[in-house]
Parts: C-alpha cells; structure tokens; sequence
C-alpha cells in the first residue's frame, strides 16, 4: 500500500492526495514500453503510441472483464470503485492487470455530482489531472467537433451569399481539387479533373451543398454544465454572420466525435469515421456529412493526438488506461478500443478488467453490440455490480436526492426492500447470459 | 544547421517539416534545467515550473530585446521571423539567447491567415503543436472563462426561482461560508460566521447578487472563427434554461483570463487576478466580479497547468518559451511575464528576444505601460521591423488582400512609394525613444 | 331578385357586384326600427342599440333555426350558403326572416381561401364590407386584446425595475385606489383605503404580480394571415424594452375577446367577461387576470362599440345579423347570443336563421353547450347541410386541395362514395338528436 | 354655447361630456352637404364623399390658416387648444369657419400623456370617438401596411422553398400575368403575354425578388405603446414559418401609409403612392416596392373608406375634419390634403383653420415643404402659439416631467425667463417669413 494516512475514516479527496504515486516512467518500464513507446503529460501521465500494438501483435491476449452494472440510482452502483477494485485485489493475488475506463466529463466537475475517479481506496490518480483536463483529449474533441459545426454555418453563408463563379473560386482558390473534393464529385457522378471542366450544372451540383437549415441534426458543444446555451438562436448581425437559426449546446462527451474516438482502431479509420459523420440533410433530403463540408482533415489532425490512450495508474500503481468518454444515455458509453488492445497485449498472461457505463440493459448491452462487433474481441467474464442500496431503491426504497441526507431505509437493515430489488439483479444477469458470457454478481 | 533540404526554394512547411528536432529534453538541460523542473508534454515541448526562479533569482538578469514593428499591414511584417531570426543570428555568433513570443489563435489556422510561427528558417518548432493545442493552455483559458460565463446565467436563473432561505442552502450546503464568501462578506461589511448568523436584509444583500442582465459585458468564447455565434440569443427554452438574453462569442484569445495568464507573476496572483474579473454590474451598477461569483478558484485550478511556460525550440535548436497570446487590438498583445522572468535567468550574460504584437504604436508601447509595469523588467533595446512591401504600402501603395496575387508595385523597385512610407517608420522611432530605450530598425 | 346580370354563369363576386342594394334605412324601418335604435356606418350598414331588446321584450321569440353541416372538407359543405338560401326561400314563401351569422377573420381573404359571405344569390351584402372592416368590430378585438398583451409585459418590466415604492406610486399616482383595485385588494383579503395604509407584506403582494413568464398563455393577436410571427421573441433591446421570451401571434378571431364578444349579454356582463381573461400565472401557480392588470375597464371601452349587432343584408333585401366571429376549432365557432336575441324579437312571429361554425359535432355542440346556454335559448330545429361531393370525400374519395382542380370523381356520378359517404352523415344527425330537437337535412 | 356645466372649474373632461353635441347631419346639411355626399359612423361622426370637390371645384376658396408653435416642451402648448379656440372666436364673429386637425394615436391615450382633443371649451368631440377608433381609418392603416409586411416575409420563405416552376405556377394560378405584374415585366424591360413566354433567365428574373433579408426597412406596426415589441425576432418555428429575422414594430401613426393618406389627393393617387413604397432593397440593392409584391391592389381596398375625411364638430358645433395622423418627428406630422382641399370650398368666403404638428421647424416646414407641394395650396396666414410656461421653459426654466407637479417658476410671474424665452418665438417667426405669409403670434 503506498498511501499513508492516519484518520480512521478518510475521505476519497483525503485518500487521493496522501497517495504516493509512482513515476509514470516506473509503470511504462514495468509493462514493457521505452521511452519511445510513449509520450509524457508531466510525470504523473502518458500517452502510448499506437505502433505498440503492432510490436506486440503476436502476444496472446490477456483476459478480458467487463464490468458493468445493476440499473443506475442517483445512489452511483459504485461501478468505477468495483472495477479499481477488481484490478487491485488480482494485482494482489499476484496477477498481471490492467484497468480500462472512460475519461469522466469535466461538466459535472463543479456541480454537486463531483468528479468520476472511483472511491475509497479504490482510485485512479492523479484524481486532478482525471477529473480535469488529463491530456486534452476532451478538448480536442470539442475543438474538432466545433470546428465542423462552424463550418456548416459558414457554408451554409457563402452559398447565400455567393455565386457559382465565387463559390468555386472560394472553394478551389488554386483553380485545382482539393482531395476531399475528390470524394464528392464520384459520390456525384460528376466526371470532371478541374473546376474549370464543370458544366454550369455540374458547378452547381458540386460546389452547392444546399444544406437544409432547418435539418441541421448537429450541435455545438461545450465540457461545461451550462444550461443556458441548451437552446440559442445563432447567426444574429449582420449579413457576414450568417442565417439565423434555433440551435443549442450539447455536452462535449455527447459528441459523436467523442463516439468515434472510442470505436476507431487507428488514425485511418478515425479519418474516415469523422468523414462519414452526417451533420443534417441537403434541401432535397439527402445526408450532407463532414467530408461534403471539406473538414474531416482538419478535423482527423485536432484529434490525431487524442487517439493515443492515455496511461495512468490505479491508487496501489497498477497501470490504467483513461481513454475516451462517450455518454452512455446517448453514446454507446464504453471507453476506447484502442486502450483495450493495448491493455490486452500488454497484459498478456493476465487480466484487462475495462468497464462499461450505466446498467447492463444499456452500457453491457452496447459494449458487446457496438463496442466489441467494431473491435472482434469477445471478453471472457461479465462482472455485475449491484449495491445493497441499489437493490433497495429498486424494491422500491424512497427516492432518493443527490446533495440530501439518505433516507433512513437505505441506512439500516431492511429484507423486504432487498428481496423485491433482487428482481432487477436477475433481469441483468439474464441479458448478460444471452451473449453467452459467464456473470460474477458483485455487491 | 539541423534542416536538410534539397529543393532550392523550399515552403515554409517544408522547411518545417525536414527539420531534425532536438529532444527537448536536450535542451532543458543544455540550459541548465533537470527533469525535476519540467513537465514533458511529448518529446518535443515542456513545461517549465515556476519555482526555477526563486533557484536562479540571483544570477543577473540577460539584456532584454524587444521586438516590434511599423504599422501592421495585410502582407505582415515577419515580426516572429525577425525575432526568431534574430535569436539565431546572436546564437550563431556565440552568444546565449532565450526566444520569447506569443502562442498562436487556433481560430486563423483553419482559414487562409494560416498558422504563425514565423517563415523560412526562423521558425518555432514543431510547426503543427504550435499551431495547434500546443499543451493545452488556450483550452484551459476557454475553460476557465466559460464556466465564470455559465455560473453569471446559473446564477441569475437561481436567484430569480429561489427564496432568500432556498439559496442560502444551495450556496453553503454545509451551513457554513465557503473561504470565497468571506471576501464578499467583508466587501459587504457584514459581520456573522455562518448563514444563520445573517438577519433577513444582509441574507438578502449577501446572496443576492441582483447581477444586472442588460449590463454583463463578459461574452462566452470559442478557439475558432466562427462568426455565427458572434451574436446569438441564449436562455431560450423552460424556466431552467435561465433567462433569456442577447450575448455573443469572441476568439478564446480575446479573454480577460488569457490577458491575466500573460501578466500574472505567479499562482496567488493569477488567482487574486482572476478574482477581480468584473462580469458586468449588479442592478445598483456596483460591479460583480468572479470572486463574487464563487468560481475563482475552479478557475485557477484550470488554469494552474496553463501559467508554466512552454519550451520548445527555434529551428536552429535554441531555446524558446512560447507562453500566452492575448491578442494586440483589444487586449495587452504581449507574451507572459512569467515566460520572460525565467527566460531573463536561464540565458543569463546572453540575450532574451521578446515579441510585441502589432505596430509599435499599439504592442510596443502595451509591452512598455503594461507588461514592464507590471513585470519591473526594463528592457535593453527595442527592435523595429519595416519590410520594404510594408513601407511602400504605408507610402500609398495599392491595396493587398489576403488570398490574392501580390499588385506589381511590390513586386519591382519603387522608390518613391518606399521615400513616402518612411514616415511611419520614422513616427514609430519617436515612440520608442520617447520611453529612453535604444532602438534599431530591422529590413 | 333585386339583382340583374346577363350572363347565363354569373360568378359570385358577378352577382354580389350586380346587386341592387336596399338602403340600409329602408331595411331598419322594415323591421321595425327607428332612427334612434341605430348607428349607420355608411348606407348599407347599421350598429343596433341592446336597449332595443328591452323594448320588445314582450314580444314572443321568432322560430330559431339552427344551421351545421357533416364533417368539413376543404370542399366547403355550403353552411352560409345554404343559412343565406333558407332565409330566402323563407321569406320567398312570405315568412318573416332574419339572419344571423358570424363575420369572417380578414385573414383568408387576400389568400386562396378568399372571403367568405356565401355564395351564388345566396350571400351577405355588400359583399367587400363584409369580408373587410365591416364596422371595425375585429379591429376593436385586436386592439383591446393587444393592449392587454401590451399590459403583461410592462408590468413584468416595471416589476423587475422599480421598487414597491415605486411601483406604488406608478399605479397609484394620486395616492388612492383605482377602482379595479378594489376587486384585487378583495381578492387577496388586504383591508386598506390608501396605498398608504398597506403594511410593506401587503404593499408587495398587492402591488407585485410576479407574473411567470413561462406560464403567459397569452398571445398577441393579428387580422392577418402573417406565418412569421406565430413564433417571435419579444423584449429584445434595451431594459426598456422589457423581458425577452418566446411568444407568438393568433389569428384576431381566436382571441378570447372575440369568443366573450359573442358570449355577452350586455356591457356590463362584457365587462364582467374581460375582467376574467387569464393571460397565465404568476410564479405561486395563481391565475393572472385583466381584472388583476388594470387593463379591463380601458378593454371594455375599446369594445363598447363593438357589441351592438350589425345589421346587414341578404341577396335578396332581407334582414341580417353579422356579428362576432370566433374560430369554430379554437373558440366556440358561433355568431353573437345579442343578435340572435335581437333578431328573435324583430322576427317575432317569424323565423331566425342562425349558422354554427364547422361539423355538428363541434359547431353545432358548441352551440347547444356554450352559446344556448348561456342566452338560455333553445333551437326549434337544426338543419344538417350534406353536399353530395362533401358526402363523396367521406366515402373515400380522392384528396381534394385548396387552389388545384377537383379531381373526377367529384364531378360525375358515383353512387359507391356517396354511399359510403352516408356514414358520416348519420353520425350527424344520432348527435344532433341527442340534444331533442327536430333535425333536417340539406343537400 | 352649448355646453351646460354648473362647477366653476370643469375638467376637459366634464366640458366634453356635458356638451350637448349636435346631430352630424345638421351639421352636414348646414355646410351644403346632402345624405349622398356622406357615410354615417353613428350620429355624431361622418365621412364626406370625395367627389363633393369636383362639385364645388369653381367655388373660390377660403382663407387658409396654419396654426402652428414654438419648439414644442413637455408641457404641451395647446397648438389643437388654439386651433379649435380661432375657429370659435371666428364664427363667433359671424365667419365661415372649418377647422381641419389630425386623428390622434390611440397609443398614448392609455398612457400618461392622454388623449388630444385640445382641452377647456376648445374641443373636438364626441371626445371619446376623437381619442379611440374614430372611423377605423387608423386600423386601416395598420391593416393595410401589417398585409404588406406579411407578404414580404411570405415572399422570402417561398422563394426560399420553391423552384422557378413552382413559383411562377403559384403567382400565376390561372397562367396569366394579373395585372400588377405588368408593371413588374416592364420595370424589367421583360417581352411576354404569358408565364410560360418567358425564357428560364426571365423567369427567373420575373418570379424572383431576391429581397434582401438583412436590407429590410419596413417594419410591422400596431397602434398600441408597446416597447416588447420594438425588437423582435420573427420566422421562428418551422421551415413553413419563414426566414428568421430581426425585425421590429413602430407605432401605427408612423407607418408609411398613414404619411400617404395625408398626402393622396384621390384613389388613384392613394393606389400609385402605395405601389411605390419601397421595403427595402434586393439583393443587387435595387429597391422592392409594393408593386413588385403585387399586394398594393389589396392595400388600396382596404384604405379605400379611410380616404373619405371624418367629419365631426368643436365643442361650439362648428364643422371640424379629423383626418391622418401622420407623427411630426418621424413623418410630415400634418393633417390630410383631401380634408383641407375639402373644408376650403365647403367655407368658401370664410376661414379653414389648419394645425401642423411640432414647432414652426418642423411641422410648419413639413407644412409648406411637403403638404403643400402636394397639393398646390397657399395658406394666407401662419399663426404660432406661444404659451408664457412654454417660453419660460426655452428661457432656462426648471425641467418638467410629464405626471409630476409644475415647478414654481411656471406658477408665478418670472418676467426673466419669459423674456430670455422669447428668443425661441423670434427664431420661429423668422423661419416662417422666410416662406412669406403673414405671421400671428397667439399666447
């Protein structure tokens, strides 16, 4: 144990800041990996590069634990802490692990739900740099997603605004195809080498994309809680600003770029996953995606460093992957399938114990119908967590407020409500057992 | 020379890109640092921690250049070239130099400005980090800024659902102030050590901020062009949302925070900095300010990586901090102060080359009244850039438009437009020798 | 036939414009009326005195025919038209006739749908006067329900501005109590005779009104079809300008001022009425109205006018009532109880004709249920009008649209849709019956 | 006299209540006029036939007073007071008069301000029908200029969602120009008899405006003091509710149409200047008219009636037009020329008394500058009111402010003022000579 601490009932914060962590550099070397395998964030934090993979194909993976839970209670299942745990207690039984979680959303940092980086002894540190800016990816993803959003409004203002003439030149100001333009002219049939070739038709065809403003499907995205920007009208001013419309703010880990970075196997793929992202439909129905809006590049390089999953390590300096955070209400919530590769190989012999967000029904669910058919790997175990008071709530328990003292039921013994809650526990371990997975229960 | 390029007339990208970056690691010790000292954020940047200088703080400063330039023009005056180019010029002739200047918007990068960091072979490397997230810290400042945005409408929308008695316990949970409440509590003049202590009028007047809707000066901000969200409608939507009203986006660059992150001299000060942020005025026109607020802290802690200065390199492989780029037309326009302390220690007996924003009128005499004010530096020596191009434009040469072919008149001698465009030369000399400080004119 | 044209297919506006007109002073003293029981408005229109009623109050009431149809198509079934050809065919057979029905919205005018006085020799004239201003009744609604519009925002504006100082003295700028603020004072239980009487608890909840404004159920209202106001944002600007919200824009005729237009029974039960208006509530969930606003006196004085029935004429010279007109689908969807009341006793000994807007089972029913009830009159008759093509669409006949040419099936025999059609009919007259009066069916 | 009021110091109110009005058809019948010649609007009220003029066109006219002011303060000057005031005292003196004076706003009459119906003995009555709807013709306006509005953003939104095709079917059901479109294919120096003669190129330039959205100049109006409304953003909603837009409402008076019924000599002259008002520009910035929106027929219908002038009488019984309403500051601010050209054949051998809006600057000048250069007419004399209060005031007298108590200084002598106050008069008396017509100061 390297944290030292004298209260008998220390606090996760107290719990966090009297650990002694380890070098990163310790950990990368214990795993396998030099210097050149990785890039530092200070010392606490890493980024692995993805090459490794391919150094280390030939290795047998490592077990493979998913951990996910009951139905999610405003009480946390304590899902984060199991999965901590399980790592810790196979690094004490003498076994090689490696932990896997999502990178938590710094938007409920600073409200009352607090940061995501387990409880108790069973943590994942730094708990500043986790909660907070880690590496930048939630950044980059921001950045990236933010940058095809504007896009779409300045199209949207030059087409307005533009002829065909200026809008070709505008768009190829060398009187050439840029690549990306490639992509739409066979995706329109057009046959045409400069722009100079297109028939007035075929300019319009290619250089409009008549992106309908009122099927616009993409927001604009922001790591903050801030209800404020759920819904504005956009493109106020003048002219140069652009059309006015209704839209809002969505929470950055919502992005489906924050869903890509998650299911994309290597930097190709990311570019072409972000070229396909649909952003609404032209006025006559048809998807108009990120590669159309000529952004997918500029795009793929914001997030060419976000890809490398970051390694960290667990509150007894385990190694831990925190890599990519999708929502699991509105993404497919699992962390990266990068991260998972690597864990797998680099704990080969040993377990990978990566967690799945809210209940089964939806965060197991996705994991094996998503995340595990876009990556081919099958896990090999399905960890349950279900709380006493979770099964209670669900036994139908009185409800419960984040920020309020706990009602007394959850406090003290009661069967009866436990006896009810089990129902909910059964349903899970039944949707688990139809993958043909063997279930452990966790309480 | 560490570039290898054998095409004649190589773009600046190639040249970039062809050049053999020396590990920063190299360099953090080739100026005298350890690893204990610095924070790596890959192989090629770091950050450097501030308590350096209290390790150096009595070795004698180096000599202190600035550099600036005449009145800014469309076809730029290579400022970052001169300066990068002068510090390579004393290296090659022996001397210890230090590089300072500003971290770039990554808002133009995307657009046909393009990225900054300097032409030919007076570059700071690598090209693409510092045009991009570099280590984050602009990310960090919009963070930071819009959560003091979103916490100025949570506030209003809780102040104007809630009862004195409901927001009293939603501000102290605890039943206690917070360390933030008693600056405001003394501010009021109000006596009492916990929230019951108040009487119904000083409850009223201490957690009423009664913030002024039509009087909030504080946009949100975003790191890209992005002209559609220059003026938006935000609050729309359920009581929740808060109130609805007109505001609008600036670059993150425009902050007031990246502004403070340029001028702090350390930790306590950037967060007495940030504490003072006025967001606008409360309905009595007394101004409110972060502090107020309840979120200079969790803005500090965002911003506690961002205040130690990056270094990367120049192409030639010297030393160069790139720290801070608060924009020269509505904020100070000078990289930070503390980038320029450590600098002044690390190349002591050499030279530091610092770089002002914009003419001399505007980034010059800001790097004088602001920056020395608040750093006490003085410097030895102010360098005035003036291209031949920009000069005959000052003189009255025909108008240049980014994007399109260069008028001939800059293209052939012209001796006239050049005798005419002296003047605003002339006019910046006055300038800076009006605060005692030699000056040198750079072609 | 008082109208003379030669062509062997007049069209409507043909016939209408063809049409010797009786002055409207013949009409007045036809059925009994004297120069001091009217306004004119012009030759062809008058405004009836309510006293009138109270003068021939003895006198039995006419036969009160009421006219509905099936299910509306946009074929129109022809309820004006056949409302019209009844009272002639009436008074063809020597009977004593008056007319009663609503007047159009001016909105469908100037659009495909255009007026709406009948049809064929069955119509109101003049026609023009009738589809547009008529007396300036729909004008007085709009004005008197803007102003109350105009009311709710500048008081949430003064509320959020002033204090209850202020406030106080603004509505009560000599000191004492408006009339209308008695009726408040009731309401809230607060025993006072002056503003200064009020304890500072009793000044705030008597002053204040604190309406939410997410619970203003109150639009503003246009005469005109305007797609691009049905949903705005108002308040924008300065703090002058008031609170921005989200509102939009009805139709005049879907006002509840319309609807209480056609309800009333006199001014002081007009007055009674307005006073009642819930424009929403306030943030404790109480209901909001004119009364507690201020506004219902000045309302009332902009309708006073508007209540008095206006005497027109059918086709043919005989006597008609065109008096309010509330939309059938949002509001009650019939003419005015005091001109069915009026007409009854000038047609005393005859019959009076009057028309329910849309399908028996709204207009008809909103008829029995709203409007008798509360005249206390009871029908001797309802007549149901089928048209053979309306019937045809009921059985499944092609759709027809506004503006585009009547498919086939519509202009030539087809025995099975109208078969089918029958069903609807039916249904008609089941729910006619239920109301236990004599049904007749119109083809 | 015959008024009958036994307090010694009667509001204007009771005077206008207690006066004994004289049926309008005396008053018509005196004048010359016969039932033909006018349109009833109750007893009291009664619009005059146009084509009266043309049947006294020979008689000579009468002698044409302009009354008009100092610059204008908050205490008013009572320019209507001593309009109605000369009319009394000249018939009186057994003279001929007509007194000829605009229709107020009813947006302020609801406010603090108050009606306008002159005050003391000096009155237009029925007061109450002067301050409210009068004859509608107000609403008229508004109708009329609120239809032109709506067209506007009807036109954006189906240009905006309609091919050519579509479009030209749907402004040409029938196949055919309607006859305001030839007006449109000459102004475009388009050859055509039918839609389908057009080229694509002219078809395209026919069907399409290209109304500029952000080059807008009309804004909707209601006759109603409503601030929310003054910035507003309409088109929210659907695709089928339009292009969203800022926009904003003006008070009615304002509007356009009010100016042009001040300034239309007849129907024809009504229907081309409303053809002609221009509602901003297309997108090639050549202005939009009426016409081209092809609604200025339908404008024209619904001013028809408001063209005729209202007849209605002094407090004294004498004949008085109110007619137009146009405001001073914004528009010409005087009453209509159809009404003067009316009352200075109808008091032939005697006086037609006329009131400018504002001070001599202004509503004098728009007087002579605009309304008569429309109409050819030359006033005999210019009388300028001059109140004592109102002179102290321009001498430097204490600030008044409507709804509060006079300041001493007005309520006793204060010969200093008064005569640093009379520099205002001379100003105004000089601006008038300078048009030369005899001037008459009235105190």
């Amino acid at each position: 144990m390297i944290v030292d601490i004298k209260s008998p009932t220390p606090s996760d914060l107290d719990i966090a800041q009297a650990a002694r962590l380890r070098p990163i550099r310790d950990i990368m070397t214990e795993i396998g990996l030099t210097e050149d395998d990785v890039d530092y964030y200070g010392k606490y934090k890493a980024k692995v590069h993805l090459d490794v993979l391919q150094r280390f194909k030939d290795r047998p993976d490592a077990k493979y634990i998913d951990v996910t839970a009951i139905t999610p209670t405003p009480l946390g299942e304590g899902k984060t802490t199991t999965t901590c745990g399980l790592s810790e207690s196979l690094t004490y039984l003498g076994k090689t692990v490696f932990t896997c979680i999502r990178q938590p959303s710094q938007g409920p940092t600073f409200g009352i739900k607090g940061g995501a980086a387990g409880g108790g002894y069973s943590q994942i540190v730094p708990m500043e740099d986790f909660n907070l800016h880690l590496t930048g990816d939630i950044h980059a993803v921001s950045a990236a997603h933010n940058l095809l959003a504007a896009a779409v409004d300045a199209r949207i203002m030059h087409e307005d605004s533009m002829s065909d003439e200026k809008l070709a030149k505008a768009l190829c100001p060398a009187g050439t195809f840029a690549p990306w333009m490639y992509a739409r002219l066979n995706k329109l049939g057009i046959k045409a080498e400069k722009p100079a070739d297109l028939s007035p038709e075929d300019r319009r065809r290619f250089f409009r994309l008549d992106i309908d403003p009122y099927a616009i499907t993409l927001n604009r995205i922001v790591d903050i809680s801030d209800r404020a920007i759920r819904n504005v009208i956009i493109g106020l001013g003048t002219k140069d600003d652009g059309r006015p419309r209704q839209t809002g703010y969505d929470i950055s880990v919502a992005s489906e770029v924050m869903a890509i970075l998650a299911l994309a196997t290597d930097l190709k793929d990311l570019r072409a996953r972000i070229g396909r992202i649909v952003i609404g439909t032209d006025v006559n129905r048809n998807p108009v995606t990120a590669e159309d809006l000529g952004v997918a590049g500029a795009m793929t390089v914001l997030m060419k460093d976000a890809l490398m999953p970051n390694l960290m390590q667990t509150l007894s300096g385990g190694p831990a992957f925190v890599h990519a955070g999708p929502f699991a209400n509105i993404a497919h919530g699992n962390s990266s399938i990068v991260a998972d590769q690597l864990a797998l190989k680099l704990a080969s012999g040993g377990y990978v114990v990566t967690e799945s967000g809210f209940g089964a029904d939806c965060g197991m669910e996705k994991f094996m119908d998503i995340k595990c058919r876009a990556s081919g790997l099958v896990p090999n175990c399905v960890v349950i967590v279900a709380t006493v008071r979770a099964l209670k709530m669900h036994g139908g328990g009185p409800k419960v407020v984040a920020g309020v003292p706990l009602p007394q039921a959850y406090k003290e013994e009661n069967i009866e409500l436990l006896e009810k809650g089990t129902g909910n526990l059964a349903s899970h371990i039944r949707s688990a057992k139809k993958f043909g997975v063997p279930v452990v229960v966790a309480g």
